[in-house]
């Protein structure tokens, strides 16, 4: 398994798109040439590419997919437009790339592509920048030379076209040498921890330890973290803050311990039009998830399941929001809405 | 696979241990016969019997074990008796119970075993106690009917020898119509929710829906559960209590949503000399628990991990412990130390 540093987790190639198929790491590093929206949808539904800032920018390089299978205009086009924002439900980033794209379609395939070009190099642009606000922050939080992180998910540079999110963050400051351990949990269903965020960091030559999701409370609680690091797939105006689910247990330990809590999205996962987190679509996704794990059964046979792949973290437990553009300090009331962008 | 409703999760048979097989379960139901203390400490260890009153149980009779094999005497015996002892370390009941079946032996072999039939008679008892006491304490705190419980690991029959400790809750509650939905957190890294908790449920004909760990806290924000039970390896004095890893993010979770949370153990898991939490030896097991599922690896090659196996909820996050003597109020100030026992 060789590969690039920033080998992208999604790339455009002459007439198709390029995923690293994320379903099949850390075990095998492969990449799927796509060529039309359909097969895109089905990419972006199995979780073949995922992470909000990369299923924005496949969502833009879907709409170029979708107009050089059907043209500018027409029912088909639409059809399949509607379908590709409507892939998955919770990251805002999708539906507003995929319109972004879409707006220029009336001038040509080629204006197309390039603002979806555009919408990429945007991201990369931002993950550097997420990257130095977040480490920027958390000096000035602690005064600890060697800090612990957390984060749960992927938040690195699987999940965007760059250096990550939140994983940009503790990317940062390994790089100025102030990481001694990232606890990874492990993020169950479908492991994205424990597959994608180990094997970057690993990668990255990161010290870590995988842990079960339920042990991130009681490892804060422990005061064996020094700041969590999560992602976000959307932000309300008031700073609530839906992301993979676990995130808000997470929330809810640091506050009681007293640990940094900080949210690490780029500014255009802040949605303008909801006002708190109570209007946040929570994606359910199908059973057999959580019933079971590579192929084995984990429950008796006909077990009912529930599979809630986001949750919703209030702003009153985010110490801080960190963006490209700001670090917005909940914690002293700022909130997201209030500065236009 | 058939088996009686309370075919229990240990026994004695002849001469000799009989343990349902828990590391099999949901898929097989199988009985291993144990004859010496070496093959019990290892059904200890791998969790083939698990969950406090029930290794209680084992150890007792492993007591006996020792003594046919050993003599009422002598250097091999005493070391028999410090391998049992210390065979898991979290749970009162295994020490405590070695304890009391060994304050027997300078009588003989049949005065061990018979104390051990006496601490099995008593859990036996204890779980019908708890079963009623919790179901009576949720009566009286919420006026619905339809009651949807939440619980962590496995704290039913398999977990003891009787109806359980927190599942003796949620099937006194079921007897009685009242359960409309029992949420499962699969609890990982062995899955005894999503094991043995579902299997226990299905077999009661109780309505259930197993979720990730991590989803609990969320849907408890949500409201979608009325009560949480969970069980107890140790409780201190002042009312902190060691359970499953993933039993404090769920008590957070509840004082923030204003459901009840309830601890239900025997009597015997309050520990008398411990003053608080801090004092709990909360056991670490191997890693390789954490980085594969199932026979399937999770994480990259050579990922480290760590794999605290228990939890610690403060008090203050508790509203009630419900004994087979006693309700305890904590939320109004009672502790369980007060009441000498």
């Amino acid at each position: 398994m060789v590969a690039d540093e920033f080998d992208p987790a999604v790339a455009w190639e002459d007439d198709h798109v390029v995923l690293i198929d994320q379903t099949v790491l850390p075990h095998r590093f492969e990449h799927l040439a796509i060529s039309s929206v359909t097969e895109l949808i089905a990419a972006i539904k199995r979780l073949s590419v995922r992470g909000a800032p990369a299923i924005g920018v496949a969502g833009a390089y879907g709409v170029a997919l979708a107009v050089a299978e059907h043209g500018t205009a027409g029912q088909d086009l639409d059809d399949a437009l509607v379908a590709l924002r409507e892939a998955r439900p919770t990251a805002v980033n999708l539906s507003r790339m995929v319109d972004r794209a879409a707006a220029q379609i009336e001038r040509g395939f080629d204006r197309v592509l390039a603002e979806a070009h555009a919408v990429r190099d945007e991201e990369i642009a931002a993950s550097v920048a997420m990257g130095t606000n977040g480490a920027n922050l958390i000096a000035d939080l602690t005064d600890r030379q060697d800090l612990r992180a957390m984060t749960v998910c992927n938040a690195g540079s699987l999940a965007t076209v760059g250096r990550g999110t939140a994983l940009a963050v503790v990317r940062t400051l390994h790089e100025r040498s102030r990481i001694s351990d990232v606890l990874v949990c492990e993020t169950r269903p479908l492991l994205q921890g424990a597959r994608l965020t180990a094997w970057e960091l690993q990668r990255m030559g990161a010290p870590y330890h995988v842990i079960v999701d339920s042990s991130g409370p009681y490892l804060l609680a422990r005061r064996e973290v020094d700041f969590v690091v999560a992602g976000a797939d959307r932000i309300a105006t008031n700073g609530d803050t839906a992301n993979k689910v676990g995130t808000y247990s997470l929330a809810l330990a640091a506050q009681r311990a007293g640990v940094p809590f900080l949210v690490i999205a780029p500014e255009s996962t802040v949605d303008h039009d909801l006002a708190d987190g109570a209007g946040i679509d929570i994606e359910e996704r199908s059973a057999d998830e959580v019933t079971g794990f590579g192929g084995v059964a984990t429950t008796p046979d006909g077990a009912a399941a529930r599979n809630l792949a986001f949750d919703v973290t209030p702003a009153d437990l985010i110490t801080a929001i960190v963006t490209d553009h700001r670090s917005i300090r909940v914690d002293r009331g700022e909130v997201p809405g209030a500065v236009p962008v």
